[in-house]
């Protein structure tokens, strides 16, 4: 294990570095970029890294399915934070080109729906064509092969390149969601601003179980934040659904709910509870009546009350 | 304390005294009749007697207010066990009076819309006037008060009447339910087939709040059995829930139902849970999938290596 | 059919004619009391009387069970209007008679709950026997059988008594609620301040019935006011339950979800769409969004259109 | 408008032009490639084509979300069928290639997922880079950039290229589903075995919508068949839902469901009800009691009567 190790979905000069270079531990450790999602996690795996930032969701394009589907099915590995970053691009030319003379763009797939107005308006003639990374389109057009990338500003320096135009982002409130994944351990810390991620999987094909898992968030007043289904890879209409709710697993309320999970799905698999980026303990709304650690507390004393006849 | 001494709601002669003594400790205690639900009970709770036999629940006429009120709000006592007691009346006259002769009949309130089809065939001319108890009415025909009353067979000897017509039921598979009450203690050993009962107060109006208290229950896939609304008294629209369900306190699925009840519910009371009366463990129904005592103590392990970072 | 004829459950005296002494269409009508519930309903069935007042629920005692069974499986009826009065009892004696002079009291067994706590402070001494009716009970007095009567003030002259003592009732609020029923026939007109009254049989023992049957009404956004078991006479665990909403059965909501309720169990009765008693229109709370009449038509236009491929 | 113009997901050879020689209907049409899903279905919208076909979920890979996100929030589109087609890859070579000479390897970007493992077995150090599509993958190993491609077999003539290996699919059971999509319209016929698919945004952040929107579906009794979430662009945290049901919109539970949606929700887009691939009427499984159409036709009499007094 080398605990000095980060990797990250590379390469260097991605949003993925920017948002790891947002967590206070990235200074002192070895930041190492990778070819791709799996191979960033499976570093994580083999213990030649000691943690991986990856990209998880973003605001415009919705679930990063490599991401999804490696924590869902691959080795077993946990979330312990998450960075929520803005996402702007900006258009990055070799020095002295001008916005005139640009007639090939480049970028990751994912950057050009979200630049897909701003092109429409600004560069109707351009020809886009897809690079593996934003980071790889400036380094094509660093070497010539296209006139203009879409990439983090930050990018420009690494490939000698010059924003021409800054701050593009058709959508307002672009951001990427990223998590930072270990090997399974002791989850995160509870701050009384947390989310617990799990992937559940329905038992068979009958038509309520969605029903009844969101049920068990439902009935211990446990607020779902996302679900996404991904397929099993048994067929269409197989499906297993990855869940973010508020709370944390020692939170009474959110272990109650994952045990109901555990009980009626033939598999969970626990991702991790994790503070939520950018939510301040104090911003955290009121919970359901009934459902705080002390409510349960009090519940669990009525009980043996009750069971040593003494209500 | 008095452990050779139970109560029941008398006087002598009742279906209560009979449902009492088919119970196998009857034989050993000593039987006390007493004037009301709530005398029978009192004597429970000042401990003049260990326990005390009231029927709760009529398949004909529906629940016994007085003992659902008395158990709801009164001091506290527990259900042990419950019995289930075929109701057929008899018509009871002094002997050599034939039908006839009968111009008055009389019996409990209660008996009277289980016989009420009967008597328009049979005796469509008897004027009914109540009586304060089946026996009572017994007593009265024995004093030439009335020419016939309704009762049970077995009161015809303790007041020298006989059963003109036997087996008078109007309906089919008329029951009566009886529920043995004690002083709160330890509740009746798990048999596998148990019941647990309890009074629910609803917190404010706010309209979903029953559907709330029946989610917690079915959240758990615990079966209710029974439940009866009753006025708490503060006026119209106040109510609180007399509710029995099937399973025993300790079975998980049900301890993590009450304890929902709890958190959710201003006042929930425990009275008890207690084998149900005519069915054997065997014969009881399958649980609903992940709710047995084994599925709990699987999710729990689950749930304590995910605590521990081993999942 | 007499038009001009009401029954009200008797005899003279009670409670029931106070309550319909408070419709103003009363005082046109010839007012006959009658000896039962039955027997006040039957004259509505067989056209002798055009309604008939009878009591329903009491914020004390609970719900009047030979009401709710009549209405359940007698000849059907249906509630036009309902009556709330509190109740409160007067100790009605003889003239010249004492408090300390009362020895035996007596009253309509409903009555007794709603003195009992008068009675030990101040007569802990006194009898009680019940009387078929607190007017009965009044005359039983004059007639020299009891010392004292529990009955409403107004019953007083008719029966040559005084009113000893006024405003007496255990619980504040206490009320109790009439319903003015006749033979089925049009609704009573919406007013926006309604209630809506159905009887519901369980088409079998399965356990999640009565929650299906509850959500029928929330899945509608419509607010139950009152749940009611009763069993249905085929023995013990088997119910029906007498059920009020909020609403009117001509408010699309209420329609959908009573309509629901026939689609799923195997026998509703519509008891009737009647105003809430001192409820006025202004004072009803929000719906919940989106089950106003309103959207209900904006959905069916929605639902149209995009059958028609025009959405 | 040209009735005769189908367009479809291009270039030619593709899977999707494959699923759409599938439909009888294709064989009388002039069939068009585009270069990408909003072209393909800007065709349509603009009335250059009558109708397209495009790729809307893969079993391994998960939905399609450039199709995904034209349909919810692009021109106004409807879906009239769906082609279900088992995914096997060929791996295409120019003529005399041998497995051991291949160094490079190309395919759509979706299809290295679902053919990782046996390249891993097969050709554990060839270099993958993905192509714009399938058929482009191969175009490009006839003009010598790469050694090998990805693509269905049937495009094998068609780039004078020969299918070394064959049925490769790390799956089993793999399968893409298509839909034929055209401009607002009336639905598809009814057919028995019938899917309903909208778009269904929540209207605030309020925990419980979600499961809101399942119930408006549960409380008819309509199975849910897939549920996915895309996000709004209005930043993380915000979706709407892509859902598909069984039946059809003029099935009464199905009409109901979605009219419940459309009141609860502020924006719900109807897609179209169109025959389910692969599946014929009679296997198609029994309803929920009480939700066929006939059960609503005797609920909406039973009403009327309700509401005339004939009940």
């Amino acid at each position: 294990m080398s605990p000095s190790r980060y990797t990250y979905l590379g390469p260097e000069g991605t949003f993925t570095e920017a948002a790891l270079r947002t967590l206070p531990e990235a200074a002192t450790r070895e930041l190492i970029p990778m070819v791709s999602v799996p191979a960033t996690l499976d570093a994580v795996r083999s213990g030649e890294a000691a943690a991986a930032l990856v990209p998880i969701e973003n605001s415009v394009e919705g679930g990063v399915t490599a991401t999804l589907d490696e924590l869902a099915t691959g080795g077993p590995l946990m979330i312990y934070r998450e960075v929520l970053l803005p996402i702007a691009f900006a258009l990055l030319v070799r020095p002295g080109v001008k916005l005139s003379d640009i007639k090939t763009v480049t970028g990751h797939p994912v950057a050009q729906p979200q630049v897909r107005k701003w092109l429409a308006k600004h560069l109707p003639h351009a020809v886009w064509e897809s690079a593996a990374s934003n980071a790889d389109g400036a380094r094509l057009v660093q070497e010539g092969r296209y006139d203009a990338a879409f990439a983090g500003e930050f990018a420009a320096a690494t490939y000698g390149l010059e924003p021409l135009v800054s701050d593009i982002h058709d959508a307002q409130n672009a951001q990427t969601r990223f998590v930072l994944v270990g090997r399974p351990a002791r989850p995160a810390a509870r701050t009384g601003a947390d989310k617990t991620s799990v992937v559940i999987w329905l038992g068979d094909d009958h038509p309520g179980a969605l029903l009844e898992l969101l049920q068990e968030y439902a009935a211990r007043g446990v607020n779902m934040m996302r679900i996404e289904s991904r397929p099993t890879g048994e067929g269409i209409g197989r499906y297993c659904f990855s869940v973010d709710c508020e709370g944390h697993i020692t939170d009474r309320r959110v272990a109650e709910a994952l045990m109901g999970l555990k009980r009626i799905c033939p598999k969970v698999r626990f991702l991790g509870s994790y503070p939520r980026a950018g939510v301040d303990p104090s911003d955290v709304g009121e919970l359901r009546h009934g459902t705080s650690d002390a409510d349960f507390v009090v519940a669990a004393e009525w009980l043996a009350r009750c069971q040593d006849g003494r209500a």
